[in-house]
């Protein structure tokens, strides 16, 4: 639905110099005397980007970003309400100014780029546009030249640039002491990692100023072109664009007409508003897939933290070259995906209201899968022998269940792509909605990365290929999101960061990362980060491992880790032995009509509220780092007039990530839209609740929150 | 059929120097003080290989071809019968005495390698071995280190090691005088060529010594392994191998167990030994498809000579980047691919017996195919809009004749790799049973290369997925045969050499030419050379270019230039100016009883008889090179006692295939076992014989040959 759009002004070539503005975001385009594009941009008066260099360098033009002339500026306003298939909100606002700037290299063979910004009221993106021009036809990005001088030594909240991998955990502190190879070189749970620049940091880039200016620095549309990346001046606090090479070093292979990915900077004086921007998914292009009733935010349960804590395995041996006399693998006995274990999760879900099951471990390869970097790994249509397809469909179809398919490739896309017709085609025999990709390890082909331009056109391959077998993805160990869910509605969540399963077989993620996560990997688009963790304890063999958590913070965990896809990640029987708190679980939703971000720090806490699509029902969620302290959550986006009751999941006075992490309380209340909770988080803890609207009985049974 | 194996001698780690033999050849191996193994050959007391070491470097194990030791050496004989499913020959004998040595590296961890030698009466093969072990799994070849030291400064017949193509002519001269760099700086018209070593030659080389020997090097049974090229040592005439490396400057990423390709020296003092050899073939394992009736020779006929001679366009526009108001590519009125022009091709093929037809230019993708590697080129299941498949594919089945598929790749084969299962279910649907590839461009993934480990194993991979589909496939621009048609008899022809098509778009091929390509290319299997251009000039707007060649010359090519799949490359309208001649091309056979390898000298001539397949008809090519001269050919071959007619294609006695390449006389006599012909060949000329079974009424109205 268009509201209101171009309100074009086109001014001819002597105005080097150009702004526009929205709200408090200003930005400023100039061009140098050396004929160089640059920017600045400006927020409530404070400057957040000094003027910064812009430009694409190409193989064979090393100067394509100098000596150019502006052929002409247009500005245009912009405005219209879309509603995502799946989202945080039903309804989101498309309201930005544009800059055009069309430029052309002054000397021979006057190559034309252009120079698009949009600002919006919290931040401003900006992409390069070659346009269809006789000069230019495929042509070979050598560098991006795009700065972002900041004004002083932020504070950032980084992980290395790492053209394989983004699951570290996040590095606070200044700009001035990043060291990304110091953080690479300890990092020895991340299986397959390529840092190339002491100074590099990836994006989304989470900052704040000392004067208190929230920045955070992505991209959004990520197609056709490799990541970007940051390398940071700590002299000047200039960052500037690194992207990902591919075997032979070139960044990009492209064909006029071309748009890069946009560049977005997101401010604010107020954390909270970063986490409500839709910027970065405005910035894609409306959904290429017309009929998407098919695709369905689900929960579900799966075949796999067994695996992550030792109990069984995924593979049906131990050994790949050992066989009996008939040429069959010899089995382990531990076998995760046996049938009758399948069949298990299958009730478990039916039981739970868990629309989906993933199961992991059910095809042939797991002996031999990982760390050798094989053209040809897995075969995504041959189940192991113990791991009845047909039996299993059909016990899940009984019980209303959806099967959800992997599909590990070891990272080699090559392969993958040679069986994505067969793969997806298996999916659609065995009523399978939707598949779990998997790129644990060295790209194939070989020299390629998981975040180079190969890969990123791999991915959106696969999203394709998924789409016209009406099946949802979920991709892990891919390039960090950026927004593309809005173009493909059914790329339904991703990894690309350092989920919940590093607490099972690394030392795990510190009590802050759950809040970092939000302002740095959310920025481009759902997680799945499989919380729901009740066993905080002794699962491991694993002397002290632990996840870094109370039980109740794993509940608020799917509230304010936003996702259509949510977990419920541990055993069966973890979750038998509460029933109470797993009550959470089996109530939250996956799909918003609206999200309050209520409380919202980076690196200390997050409290949001999510009312459930087209119901009257809100959720919270709200979490700390390692510090305990109080949330206070003011009910005011209640309806006023209405009676609620509030479910209450909370840490126990006692309880601690540390010494005490399964200590909770629940409670039920009335409350209304006057109401102010204030609870107790304890360290390393959160809170979980449910707020419906209260039943006859509830007004007398039920106690006013106080 | 095995008819006597297995007499095995196993001796103790003692001797560091063993030998086996067969009729003239002798190999020796020995291990040096360093415990570097060795081997020489020798031919009729001569020697043909100096002392050369052998060995393997693994990255990580730089010296993993010094300090070994030797466990065991075992020699077998081995020898059998097979029938190929089609070939020269009916019935091939493999028959051999074999060594093999146990290598074990002194120091840890331990490697274990064999190697392998087999001599056979025409020469040897030796291959290394990595047996299963647990001190190499997962491995990547670094660098093999086999060497060929020959005794002199041989003449070699050369070209240019290449990455990526092997499409250049010939150079004669000693190997002292090799220049790589220099042949291809000047070779333009080659699209893609990758030379890295000045001094380095491709396989099939053949080489002639000063005493007389013919020497022939090269490989079988090239599969999951890149091809090898060898460097000249100009000082000491030693040949050492170089594997094409892929886009990191690995050579192979392996898995134990693992056998090489064999390296193959072929030896003998008459030349026509080396082209009866069937060692390259023996050294292959057998066929994979164990149902074969679908597998046809044939001769076809296609629409291709139009565009390589400029009537007509493989492209439906001229621009892929302009289209009309729907949308659609604007035709530029001369796409030869239309279903009326391939109607006429249809006729014109049922008309003369010809199996099948070929088009190319079918498919979208052809405005903007070549140059710019692209990821994405050909849709092969599209058609462009004035290509009617359904109508075509009724039509040829109606008049029993079979359509080739063309898929052309630009050399993007990730892109193929997707298609492949459509592509293929595409002419399984429309009644395509064979398909020529096409690899023109420089490959994708991109710094991978025609001849490394990958694309090996891509071509390998089509032609296993082709077999699945009841494919046959005529590989064009891929990397040079091996004899890999035995395991894999649907692979039925290939190009990759200089084929007739250069005569089309360059200054083309020298008269000598077509006497070397059965030393070099064709040692390793069938060519695809495209014989039987009847007008030799004026079908090329470039003033002087002209086919090197009389036409009585095109018509011996069918006999000399072995393949199961040949052309009748010309146009209708051509052949039309020459029934008398074409009769020739109607008649020829392309399925073999039996060969004769008449005469043979390389750069010089040759004449070969052969005897169709299951009847009494021999036919006869004989070519000379740019000089004129007279071929004798005995027919003591013919069964005795039989009566034969003779059909006489041959040069005009002015013919010259510079000033006067389309004179030729045809004659019909009466010839038995005792006939001696002498046969005239101009300069750059040729002649072709049909000798069948005479009727009664061919003994009254024919005259015997004198």
């Amino acid at each position: 639905m268009l509201l209101f759009a171009a309100a074009i002004q086109t001014s001819g070539q002597d105005s080097k110099e150009t702004e526009i503005s929205k709200g408090k975001v200003k930005l400023k385009f100039a061009l140098d005397e050396q004929g160089r594009a640059g920017y600045s941009l400006y927020f409530d008066g404070k400057t957040v980007i000094k003027h910064s260099l812009l430009g694409i360098n190409l193989a064979g033009d090393s100067a394509f970003n100098r000596q150019l002339s502006i052929l002409a500026t247009t500005k245009t306003t912009f405005d219209e309400q879309w509603k995502p298939v799946w989202g945080e909100v039903s309804n989101i606002r498309n309201n930005y100014e544009q800059l055009t700037v069309r430029l052309k290299q002054q000397h021979s063979p006057g190559r034309l780029i252009n120079i698009v910004f949009r600002v919006f009221n919290d931040g401003a993106g900006f992409r390069y546009e070659f346009p269809k021009q006789a000069g230019l036809k495929y042509f070979t990005v050598s560098e991006e030249l795009t700065e972002f001088r900041l004004t002083g030594d932020h504070t950032a909240f980084w992980i290395p640039a790492d053209y394989d991998s983004n699951e570290y955990k996040y590095t606070t502190g200044p700009l001035s002491k990043v060291d990304a190879f110091e953080v690479s070189k300890i990092a020895t749970d991340i299986a397959v990692r390529v840092v190339p620049d002491q100074q590099g940091v990836q994006t989304p880039l989470m900052l704040k100023s000392a004067e208190g200016l929230y920045i955070n620095i992505h991209e959004a549309a990520l197609t056709g072109y490799p990541a970007m990346q940051l390398h940071v001046d700590k002299n000047d606090f200039s960052l500037s664009a690194r992207l990902v090479p591919d075997a032979l070093g070139n960044k990009a292979y492209l064909y006029a007409p071309f748009n890069t990915p946009w560049r977005t900077i997101l401010v604010s004086d107020k954390a909270a508003d970063l986490l409500n921007s839709k910027t970065i998914l405005n910035l894609n292009e409306p959904s290429v897939i017309k009929e998407t009733s098919w695709i369905k935010p689900m929960k579900f349960a799966g075949v796999w933290w067994e695996y992550q804590t030792g109990k069984s395995t995924w593979s049906f041996a131990d050994r790949a070259d050992t066989t009996d006399q008939q040429g069959g693998l010899i089995p382990n006995g531990r076998h995760g995906a046996s049938t009758a274990n399948v069949k298990k999760y299958i009730d478990f879900a039916a039981a739970s209201g868990l629309q989906g099951v993933l199961v992991e471990g059910w095809n042939y390869g797991w002996e031999d899968w990982f760390g050798n970097w094989k053209e040809n790994v897995f075969d995504f249509t041959k189940p192991y022998p113990d791991f009845n397809v047909r039996e299993i469909a059909d016990y899940a179809a009984g019980k209303g269940v959806k099967m959800i398919m992997h599909n590990e490739t070891s990272g080699s896309a090559t392969d993958y792509e040679r069986q994505l017709d067969t793969a997806y085609k298996f999916m659609n025999t065995y009523g399978y909605p939707s598949v779990k990709t998997g790129y644990v390890g060295k790209i194939v082909p070989r020299g390629e990365h998981h975040d180079g331009q190969w890969m990123i056109s791999h991915y959106e391959r696969v999203l394709q290929k998924a789409a016209a077998h009406q099946v949802t993805v979920d991709a892990h160990e891919a390039v960090r999101p950026t927004g593309l869910h809005r173009t493909y509605p059914n790329f339904i969540a991703s990894e690309a960061g350092r989920g919940n399963e590093y607490n099972a077989f690394s030392d795990g993620n510190p009590p802050e990362h759950e809040t970092i996560l939000p302002f740095t990997r959310l920025m481009g688009g759902p997680m799945d980060y499989t919380p729901g963790i009740f066993r905080i304890k002794g699962y491991s063999t694993v002397a002290g491992r632990q996840v870094h958590t109370t039980m109740a913070k794993q509940l608020a965990l799917y509230v304010t880790l936003y996702s259509p896809l949510q977990m419920a990640a541990d055993l069966p029987e973890n979750y038998a032995a509460h029933p109470d708190a797993f009550q959470f679980i089996k109530d939250v939703a996956v799909d918003w009509d609206d999200t309050k971000v209520i409380a919202a720090e980076p690196g200390d806490y997050i409290t949001i509220a999510r009312k459930a699509k087209g119901r009257h029902v809100w959720f919270v969620g709200a979490i700390t780092d390692e510090h305990k302290r109080t949330a206070t959550v003011a009910l005011n986006f209640l309806d006023k007039g209405r009676k609620y009751v509030l479910d209450l999941y909370r840490d126990a006075d006692d309880a601690d990530w540390q010494s005490n992490p399964e200590a909770y309380v629940i409670g039920h209340y009335l409350v209304d839209v006057a109401t102010v909770l204030k609870i107790k988080l304890a360290a390393g803890g959160g809170s979980a609740m449910t707020i419906r609207e209260a039943l006859q009985q509830d007004l007398t049974t039920l106690k006013k929150y106080k």
